[in-house]
């Protein structure tokens, strides 16, 4: 038998984070493609639109006047997918129709006031500002529910509406989902080996040294060995740090930099603004916040759609929606093709 | 407080087949939509084209020539995930980076000669022969492989790379993730109620009747109380039956028969050719066959994308990747939608 080679043999890999499986068939890559090439992004932004509702003062849907803000800016979504007193469904009559209240709020955060700049072009104070904001928002919406979700859809492809640079902010009543997997994971692996497993995750790839994206003093970002999208990473601070408004002024001001780094490799991977959904996971908040919730570490995953160039994208359907996740290279792969790429190559005005 | 009612009222409700949550924030549909609109297929596709691989007569990347096939047409992928021959990766040497040996095949099954036919299109008789085909090489891949994947990407927004009318076929040594979890629930339900969990669920839903699209004698196609995507559908058969080629010949006509009718009724629902995933599941195949599968029911999914019209789809992205995912519109909404729409409106030649 031959000698076993990630990079071209198929296995499937283990996210004991998640717990799920992902198959992992490196070969694919070879395949000609003759599907569906996304649009391209032609269209200049405007620095300044009065008529995007994201834009200083501007007018949204519902009639407000944004400010003239100059740093970031929250404020409600006008069109939210959780409201704070949504009523409860009552009792389910049987256990295949199981329904429960959600309650929540969702807000928008502009990051910057232009709309021509992505994170990557801002510089790392903004980012800071950024990161204090997030950490704020934790800390102000958590002291009622025990979960605050913060994303940011970037790009056309994954489903952003506005070219404005923002992020969303969905509080919910509930755990979500996947934050009661990780959660799932978490404690027992906690209980079983005593440290909370991305300690000891993130100390393994420093020592293995295959997935290894960006380090710096107090963060690192690699390829989880489990991961599914082409070009998928995880932002993990060193220390054991379990939610944003932990982090210290030296870190956040590091977290500024290194994130800049990596949407900058990002951008220049297939020269486009690089198109992602992000999100931060930290232990839960809440009611609960008090409880020991020591197995957790705050982490963000990125999940960027591309896979050939920025107009070719991975598309997760039929196997992998009815079966399991499938990926055409493998994590160390993709690691390797992101060392170097730190240049700013995106020729857009940097703040 | 005011009283609940799903169509206004945010909620949660439980997938008890996938062990997941899914958030139903129905009053999202009233949110402007600025962001991405799909190209639309304007190419006429030709019946025959001698360029296209999956067309009778053509030569396809291996160099191999396909036969002038008249019914339905199955053959090895020429670029397969899975191959019967990998290696083993070997043991773990830690709890967090686990791999394990992936085998299997995957073929391809052309539906029909001509490339400018879907399944709705085709006749009854040519939707059994497909039927049929599906039996086959279930029972064919499944004497040896635990696991047989036939799934349908249709449509370029699902990656659907040609437009011949065509499946997939993936055979694999493993339980896929989502048949692990589907054999999980499926044998906890009935360890405690003593009956699989879809045959009552079936029961229930013909009880209820506000989330069944179609039924026949020996079938059932309803949104699932649970469903994710917009227009998702479940298609069960009455009878408790394991697995396709346990099907008799009575229920595979009507199956032809109730799949034309579902299908013409989403081409008609965004007057477009739908896209979606599709997928059958039944129980674990393999060397283990023999053993009690009695909890399993067999089972196809319809995953179609589509939100609004034939441009504009559900994105799954952000706070569905990274926390649950959330549907706009209920799934009894949905059902109610696709009543009516029963005449076949998209002018193609049929068969
Ligand atoms: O094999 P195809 O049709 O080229 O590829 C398509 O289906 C596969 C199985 O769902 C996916 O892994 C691919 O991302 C998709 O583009
Ligand atoms: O709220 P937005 O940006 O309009 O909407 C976008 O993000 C949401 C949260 O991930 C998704 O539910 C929507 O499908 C997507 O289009």
């Amino acid at each position: 038998a031959a000698t076993f080679r990630a990079s071209e043999h198929q296995h499937i890999r283990y996210n004991p984070l998640q717990d799920e499986w992902v198959l992992v068939s490196a070969h694919r890559m070879k395949r000609p493609w003759q599907g569906q090439v996304e649009p391209q992004l032609l269209k200049i932004v405007p620095r300044h639109d009065p008529l995007n509702p994201l834009c200083p003062g501007a007018t949204r849907a519902n009639g407000e006047v944004n400010p003239h803000y100059d740093g970031t800016f929250l404020f409600d979504n006008d069109f939210p997918a959780l409201q704070p007193d949504a009523p409860d469904p009552g009792p389910s009559d049987h256990p295949l129709f199981q329904a429960e209240a959600a309650r929540g709020v969702c807000k928008v955060m502009c990051f910057h006031p232009w709309s021509d700049v992505t994170l990557p072009l801002m510089s790392v104070p903004e980012i800071r500002a950024v990161i204090d904001a997030w950490a704020s928002v934790t800390e102000e919406l958590g002291a009622q529910y025990p979960w605050v979700q913060i994303f940011e859809n970037k790009g056309a492809m994954m489903g952003c509406s506005n070219p404005h640079p923002h992020c969303q902010v969905w509080a919910s009543s509930f755990l979500p989902d996947i934050a009661q997997r990780e959660e799932r994971s978490q404690r027992a692996y906690q209980g079983q080996h005593g440290e909370p497993l991305l300690m000891e995750y993130g100390r393994q790839e420093l020592l293995r040294k295959e997935r290894l994206v960006l380090t710096s003093e107090h963060w690192l970002v690699l390829v989880p060995f489990w991961a599914v999208w082409p070009f998928q990473t995880l932002l993990l601070p060193r220390r054991h740090v379990r939610r944003l408004p932990e982090l210290t002024p030296t870190e956040r001001d590091d977290l500024a930099s290194i994130m800049k780094k990596l949407l900058i490799k990002y951008d220049n991977l297939f020269e486009t603004s690089f198109p992602y959904s992000m999100g931060w996971h930290g232990a839960p908040t809440g009611s609960e916040a008090g409880a020991n919730w020591d197995h957790w570490q705050l982490h963000a995953h990125y999940y960027p759609p591309l896979l050939r160039s920025a107009t070719v994208r991975k598309f997760m359907v039929g196997y992998e929606m009815l079966a399991q996740a499938q990926r055409d290279l493998t994590p160390e792969q993709m690691s390797s093709s992101c060392s170097g790429l730190s240049k700013v190559l995106v020729a857009v005005a940097t703040a």
